[in-house]
């Protein structure tokens, strides 16, 4: 008994003394940890001995903290500054105008490629010493050079020979669009309440403001829309321009500019006229000079995200004017500040009694052409709402003379919000490689509409594609759209709706980082793979081991068709609690609007179910061009993934597979329930491998979202059991809870009602 | 040139190698931080080396983490854990139940007097070998010990000679109360949203609710009352009832019940019955019923905190009932239970013509002796509503057959809010310390009544009184009525409105963690001063260097008069802005209810300024012990710091100063800006002292503080101007704006409204 005792003891003693820090998550993909790896580390260090950065300026320092921190936690040694002369293994980083040494180096041919935002990275022999050169033409370009050299050693890539990358972003305007209520409540935010501390600014200023900024930069996103789009005019008056500009001054070093929400109805709310009618010379004057007032608080000011006479808001259209009326408007009042207007095609009415897939369409498509050269319009990936599989928005391609700005939304409103692990790149790539068929056939054989095959995402783990290599455009792909390449825009932008938070972590989830990052990589460079982000991601975040990236990689990918799976399978969407959009509600059908209701949209009754959006239903299917449509017109064709968003189609309606489609909704669910109890497990293999904050946290979280994905299955199969009156086939779990008790949950405090 | 760059280059490097972790606050007073100084670092090495606790259970083992982490880190040494046999300077914690080496020391009688919750610590002798035992009848009063321990370290105290310490808390419900909200909003909130992630809860459990339990549990706060008195029925469902047990669960190890706010009428609205009245057997059923569920998830559930026919709450006087029955009701039902109901005084009404500092106590005072015995009345400090300077409240010594609560307000909405630094112990204090002469003349004289000198707190910086030692009662204080020893109440508590949040430093402000402690330690022992927590809590939360300690207690011990100064000198309350209650609002006169205006308090017109609360006047001072209400009945007896609040008096009053009141009233504002800027240059001194990131955060929150000590100073004077119609006297700054600026200014968004 003494004896066990004892025994105890000593165990707890050994639990006790190795508790280190906590992984809090706070770091993101800029952990710097130090390499674990002897050989690579010791590799590393005998390559680096310092840095040199010539000049002064508050990127210069935003460059050396980086360079400083980010080497001596990564080789765990004081990492040296100034004079590189008479060593070996520096680097050198700065541009050819404020850096004698950088401007020594001849490059000026090499760094016309990579633009004004692009760098060139280097290794080569500088005045007979090794060197590893980041070189660009501006300092934010070696800003950009600088993280990017830091990922490589956060990567493990070898770094020994000589070689020469040159990059720069495929997309000009690369945004972030915060949904930030000036409350700090954020509309569809999971990750706690807004960055943004709005009653201390400008007085306080937040460091952690510093350290979004930098995570915004190590990705290459260039702007932030810091207000809900649905905006309160309040925020353009003298108060609160006074703290934008303490963000803004913050931001600025990092490269990253801020933009506004602009409420329509301005003019009346805060500036005493008595219309906002885009054609008022006194409105479009007030515009102007408002314009002009922000300049004198953020003289880089980026322009206006605009969400206009959607859901609610004003717009031009209450003066019978047009969504080009108004964009116009503003774009005026930006232009002579180099500005620009993000305007949203986010449009429905609910007394059109026209399928809300098509609105957008109908209303955008007629203007193209009519919108000042500083106007984009920002277009939702899909023609509903960031559905968790939606096909691309019929704008894209429909629009050849206006640049066409892709939303993601990177919040999870509709994938899981705060407790499902979802790694979103397949989503956004999904729809950057849809080929829109806008400029006819391919001259090759087409792969973008068939389906794609999520489980096995490209296996190529390869590299950026530098710039200077980028192949010719073969297909018109949204992408191609979006990066303005396919009818030669002048200016391009995508944005992401963010999901981040005050939460220590930022997002919330751990894992929901990477959908920051993958949306900023793929923003840069919408070539990347899944695969490609996700490796990156994991190394930088948790650790080199490669089964530990291995099998996570492979979870993250598969792991928004799990979503899927158990949510909206086969075509099906908005499907969704209402209001809070939290959990299942395929019953909800009593809303203010019908469009806002679930059985609106998938219109199951006693034959079938689904949204006939052919010829013989809304049509939906005539807004895209006709090669595109082909493959989705016919229920023989179509993509199973796609079925039901474009057909209505009876119960038994036989699928590729040979089963029944009840069989096959029913068999989808039950999958997605099984992918996530593998996700668990697969969870539980790496407890050794990852620190314990994090992994108890992720392992809750998966503890959730397996809960929450049998929620979802016997939700939706009780109730579209009631119009299949089929039974479940075989393997699919019989629900331990009745329908009733299902629709009765109520979630009144459920987050991100905004 | 080039040589100037070269050192530029250099001293950057220096700048940028010696950036350490950022010091963010959350470790609060638990920092642990190495100890500096040499020799206390190597006398504390050699005097431990080890620790041992017998047994296991989670609290053992919460005893067991905080040695382990506290000294491990305090002396930056590992600290051995297991037998101490032939090994000197070792810990020895434990209860003689649970120990067999604590039983070994006979200490029966020795912890005899120190309670469930005391324990003893002392320096002695252990079977031939040093050892500091912390020793107590049960395993939280052993936690207390070890947090005692540990702040005994983190204070330097000396550990060499044999002591014996023995302590006990003097109130035995020492109680948090959270006004959050399910949405996790705060009301009265500065400092972020809440902690309680209910929306996650019982699935994700966030580590930062352990860290939150440690925190109280180190200062003896034993209980937590996790809802908004503005209660609703939902959180007595099963759903958040499960959130309810797993916040519990948490709490449970480190001796922190938890409580709820009940909403009076949960019996229609979560039960379906079609009255609340508290005489319904039915209803009275369904509290039964209820308190046996919530059982069913937490055994130990604490009990309710009500709020009732308050401010729109509804109560038992919906239905003709007194709030004693309402009380009872409760009481019974959680009576079998062990748990206690605390009903808050805070009532009043529009309707009622009486000074609303009146109503509380014609409300409660005749019901004193019809309560249960598990029911204790909440009282908060004052009679009006928490403002920066009340008369102690009425009901104090009034009800000597009921157990009186004091509430105070942790947070402060009254005082600054989340920016003004302000140290509350004072302003506990002066209420604790305040004689109601309820039990009529003292033996000796009495010095309550007396102006207390704030400029002067009680020079000794003595160490808890032991429980042992206290002296007999000699004066009615408000202390003595509520840690119950006036009139022998078997039960006594105290309730602080928490300061919490979700912001990373848990309370905004750096400076009011120090409320949060000093609140848990003045509930715990509430004759320690002023100065000796504050003297603890920089210790703990800074650095123990001497000049640093010195000059910001000075600074912490004269700063709640520096707000009262700029605010409400001179007994004015109440003169907020509306709603928000940011920032001065004196001219707040249009409100739904008379008494939620400014004009109804400060009564300001040609004549003079002031609330007579005389015979002449509401005669509220009729309400308090003869004794007591005499010095401040007459104005040439009444202190200035209360003149207001009791006297309604000409502008030209002559003051004892031998100044007028409008020329003292005015000196006063900007006495309290002088006095910012006196904070500012004393935190400005401790640069060098101060890790850069605190450093940083106080002195822009003072900047901030100097500009609403200016706001209010210019609002109050340029109104109350308009009355007394003379000119500033010499010395006072004129305003740069405006009377019209100042109440134009609106903040749509301030926080805190709940």
């Amino acid at each position: 008994m003494k004896l066990k005792k004892e025994i105890y003891l000593l165990l707890t003693f050994v639990l006790l003394s190795f508790a280190g820090q906590a992984e809090d998550g706070y770091d993101l993909w800029l952990r710097y940890k130090t390499i674990e790896n002897q050989a690579v580390l010791d590799n590393y260090r005998a390559q680096i001995s310092g840095y040199v950065v010539e000049g002064y300026s508050p990127t210069l320092e935003a460059i050396k903290t980086e360079l400083n921190n980010g080497l001596s936690r990564l080789l765990d040694k004081p990492i040296a500054f100034g004079s590189p002369f008479g060593k070996t293994g520096w680097i050198i980083a700065g541009t050819p105008e404020g850096s004698s040494i950088v401007a020594g180096l001849n490059l000026t041919e090499e760094l016309k490629s990579v633009g004004q935002e692009g760098y060139l990275i280097s290794n080569r022999k500088v005045r007979g010493i090794n060197a590893l050169v980041i070189a660009a033409n501006s300092e934010v370009g070696v800003l950009y050079g600088t993280f990017h050299l830091l990922r490589l050693i956060q990567t493990h890539q070898p770094l020994d020979n000589e070689f020469t990358i040159t990059d720069s972003p495929k997309i000009q305007h690369r945004i972030l669009n915060h949904w930030d209520n000036l409350d700090q409540t954020v509309e569809r935010g999971y990750a706690g309440f807004s960055l943004w501390k709005w009653h201390l600014l400008p007085g306080y200023i937040d460091p952690r403001y510093v350290d979004y900024a930098r995570a915004c930069a190590s990705i290459g996103i260039n702007g932030t829309a810091i207000t809900n789009v649905n905006a309160k005019a309040v925020v353009l008056t003298p108060m609160y321009l006074e703290k934008v500009k303490a963000l803004a001054d913050v931001f600025r070093p990092y490269g990253l500019k801020v933009y506004l929400t602009a409420r329509f109805s301005a003019p009346i709310e805060i500036g005493g006229l008595e219309t906002a009618d885009p054609l008022d010379p006194k409105v479009r004057q007030w515009w102007k000079d408002k314009v002009t007032e922000i300049m004198t608080y953020v003289p880089d000011f980026g322009g206006f995200t605009v969400k206009a006479n959607s859901e609610g808001q004003p717009g031009p259209q209450n003066y019978g004017r047009s969504h080009a009326d108004g964009a116009n408007m503003l774009a005026d009042a930006v232009a002579p500040h180099g500005g620009i207007v993000m305007w949203r095609a986010f449009v429905y009415s609910n007394e059109q009694p026209v399928d809300r897939a098509k609105q957008a369409y109908d209303e955008f498509k007629p203007l193209d052409g009519t919108f000042r050269k500083n106007v984009m319009v920002q277009v939702k990936n899909g023609a509903i709402d960031f559905q968790p599989r939606e096909p691309f928005h019929p704008l894209f391609g429909a629009m050849p003379k206006t640049p066409i700005m892709a939303e993601f939304q990177i919040t999870q409103e509709y994938l899981g919000q705060a407790t499902n692990l979802c790694y979103l790149a397949p989503l956004f790539k999904e729809t950057l490689d849809a080929d829109t068929y806008a400029k006819g056939p391919n001259p090759t054989p087409s792969q973008s509409l068939k389906a794609p095959d999520l489980r096995n995402p490209r296996p190529t783990d390869r590299p950026p594609v530098p710039a200077s290599q980028v192949e010719p455009v073969r297909v018109a792909t949204v992408a191609k759209v979006v990066d303005g390449t396919l009818d030669g825009q002048a200016i391009s932008g995508i944005a992401g709706v963010t999901n981040i938070g005050n939460d220590r972590n930022w997002t919330g989830h751990p894992f929901h980082q990477a959908n920051w990052f993958a949306f900023g990589r793929l923003a840069w460079n919408h070539e990347l793979s899944s695969a490609h982000i996700a490796n990156e991601w994991l190394k930088m975040t948790f650790t080199n081991d490669p089964t530990f990236v291995e099998t996570m990689r492979g979870m993250m990918l598969t792991s928004r068709e799990t979503v899927v799976n158990y949510s909206t399978p086969l075509g099906l969407h908005h499907i969704m609690g209402a209001g809070h959009h939290y959990g299942p509600g395929p019953w909800v059908s009593k809303m203010s609007r019908a469009d806002w209701t679930s059985v609106y949209y998938h219109k199951a009754d006693s034959a079938g179910i689904g949204f006939d959006r052919t010829a013989t239903g809304s049509n939906a299917l005539e807004q895209y061009a006709p090669l595109a449509a082909k493959v989705w017109a016919d229920p023989k064709t179509c993509p199973d993934i796609d079925l039901l968003w474009f057909h209505h189609l009876p119960w038994d309606f036989k699928m590729k597979s040979g089963k029944t489609l009840w069989d096959e909704i029913a068999l989808h669910y039950q999958q997605g329930v099984d992918e996530v109890r593998q996700m668990q497990q697969k969870w539980k293999e790496q407890e050794a491998i990852v620190d314990k904050e994090r992994w108890d946290h992720v392992n809750m979280l998966l503890s959730i979202q397996e809960q929450e994905a049998v929620w979802w299955r016997n939700s939706c199969l009780l109730y579209f059991q009631t119009f299949s009156k089929r039974p479940l086939p075989k393997g699919v779990e019989k629900s331990d809870k009745t329908l009733e008790y299902y629709m009765d949950l109520k979630f009144p405090y459920a987050p991100g009602r905004g």
